[in-house]
């Protein structure tokens, strides 16, 4: 066993951009249409090792971005969405490995995406962006790793939409992922995930601020961004969890107030997560992102998830949670089998945490260990030589 | 056994109306403030006995009416609400019981309601309504069947927001209830519940038509009204449902449409649900009773359920769906573990039915027979006298 010390963390980091994909090699895209340029914002901790092989990708949710780890200044109050998972002696311990993360494109920090300039006629492409897929969103990013000078990554990871990124990387590019860790995911977004979705776009773009997405410059539509941010939030957690963190308690009084006032701490939490989102997410990604999951669906186009999984070469660790009732582990079960039958080497854990979707991010303890042990494990027997420590 | 035809239809029916409460005899509301004249819609189905023992009383659900049953002209292709339930032969037999269906107040079916005209503005209510809870729903509907000259209800039934009606019932008059038939319902509304229901108001309440709810005689907030529905919807149905009913089938047409239109059923069934809603609806009513169901803790003051009901002294069948998330049940069970504490004759079942909530309005085929064995033994062991067949 290696020596372990007190996890930490990486550090104050920096927010880096690549662009790719300039005209006229633009990306082509799924649904059809180029994109180009592109830029992509990522960050990277640790350090890569001389053969170039400790590389781990991660790969963000929905509302996520590049930032997983680390603060951008010493006293920076919030670190990266996955500080509790990335860092020295963590799950993706920057002691062995070289850690990027990707903001995906389609999104609105830092990545080409419907706020960015159009190129011809130097206004935000609002609804003129194309249609983005999860296959597209992955194809850039092996544009990212192909610019850092990495053949094979040693792993990809990603939780939610992260997740189905995850996926698409071990079937889009086999021989370039060594192994693949799809957390609290689906092969294919089921018609509730599809329906909770629709909500969102539905009150983005029924909010009179909308204006078919040419909202740049002006008021955004932020009652319909936080609606449907209040909805996902509802999504993450669980029935569990909320009566937990909010049971019936009410907000500052004693009784029930009686009007339309907020009541319940819950509603003000909800409320609050709402407002907050307004000021950090850009409503045209939140349409493009949320109709790329939806259309993720990996069995397509023949149908059938063993054979859209036959050419997968790399290893898999698949986690679930049991009180994630939004990508429910029968959703990971589905891709468990369709691994198996097709013979790929395959670790499955089905985590009994409360906290819902959410558990990937916040209920890291149990998560971390088999994480770890899985790298680990990956690592001895593929013979992956790691950075000598304190060097 | 009694002789069992074919179930029939009530056939065609008649909406009714009652008025009480008329000033300065008001009904004095829970959340302070009064509430006079009040016009309460009713049907009934069935006759009266001679000693008046056989009534039931039938409670609606969030968007309910009194229309619970038969038709309104004979070509009319939609029977009331539990038509599936109620009539000759049925769960709620109407050749042995008198049904009673009551709307609620708030509501906007005919009762008195935020969208009535305020008798001192000569103007609608609309905000100046003041808030009603479930106590006060049903102690308006107590008026009713006083009017109705029933002294003592055979039983009083419902699901969901209906299930609380019939469980207030049975602590709000304890000597007026022979049976009480709580479904797919609780005793406290829970945090996720409260959290669905504020995102549907606050999509109501940013809708710019909303005009603080001053919408009357000019546009609504149907977009408000409308997401409010669609998330409801969500909640009504299972994921198994969906996945059953929708799958990820792509409306009229072979491919994803790669653009933000609808592709898929489950948004195209959505979005008709929510508009449909729009017509048959008032936006302030939803606010109303949501929040009525909100406040609804039938714990309070005391803080224990089992405190709450002990002075009930009707007998009891509780029934939840084991595919209903909305009102899971885990929740029936509290129900029926506080009754059990307090010597309750009561009865449970949780029906295996895939429709989630819904099931109490879709899945009837077991639930109706549950019922109809319950209502006949307590018939029998009370010695109520059912109006002689075919007289």
């Amino acid at each position: 066993m290696p020596h372990r010390k007190e996890p930490g963390s990486v550090g104050v980091v920096k927010k880096k951009q690549f662009t790719c994909c300039e005209p006229p090699h633009e990306l082509e895209l799924e649904g059809g249409g180029r994109l180009g340029p592109i830029t992509i914002a990522y960050e990277t901790y640790g350090r890569l090792n001389k053969d170039r092989t400790n590389a781990l990708l991660i790969l963000h949710a929905l509302s996520g971005d590049a930032h997983a780890a680390g603060k951008y200044f010493a006293e920076d109050a919030k670190p990266g969405w996955w500080d509790n998972t990335i860092g020295p002696g963590k799950a993706f311990d920057t002691d062995k490995f070289y850690v990027i993360c990707s903001n995906v494109i389609g999104g609105c920090q830092g990545s080409t995406g419907p706020s960015s300039i159009h190129p011809a006629t130097g206004k935000p492409f609002a609804l003129s962006f194309p249609i983005v897929t999860v296959n597209d969103m992955v194809r850039a990013q092996a544009r990212l790793v192909d610019h850092l000078g990495i053949e094979r990554l040693f792993a990809v990871a990603g939780g939610s939409m992260g997740g189905m990124q995850a996926l698409q990387w071990a079937v889009s590019y086999p021989d370039r992922v060594l192994a693949s860790i799809p957390i609290a995911t689906t092969a294919k977004h089921s018609p509730q995930q599809i329906a909770f979705n629709q909500v969102g776009r539905a009150a983005i773009m029924a909010d009179p601020n909308f204006a078919d997405g040419e909202y740049y410059g002006r008021e955004v539509p932020k009652d319909g961004l936080a609606l449907a941010r209040m909805v996902g939030h509802i999504t993450y957690l669980s029935d569990d969890s909320m009566h937990e963190k909010f049971g019936r308690r009410l907000r500052g009084k004693k009784t029930l107030g009686y009007s339309f006032n907020l009541d319940f701490e819950v509603e003000t939490y909800l409320r609050y997560k709402g407002d907050a989102f307004v000021s950090r997410f850009d409503a045209n990604s939140y349409l493009y992102i949320t109709k790329a999951i939806d259309y993720f669906d990996l069995s397509l186009p023949s149908g059938s998830l063993v054979k859209a999984l036959e050419k997968v070469r790399s290893k898999f660790l698949v986690i679930s949670f049991k009180s994630d009732w939004l990508y429910p582990p029968y959703q990971s079960k589905e891709i468990v089998k369709a691994l198996m039958v097709n013979g790929v080497d395959i670790t499955y854990c089905e985590i009994d945490s409360r906290y819902g979707h959410d558990a990937f991010l916040l209920d890291a303890g149990e998560m971390s260990k088999i994480i770890r042990n899985f790298l680990e494990n990956v690592a001895v027997r593929n013979g992956i030589a790691f950075p000598a420590a304190g060097a």
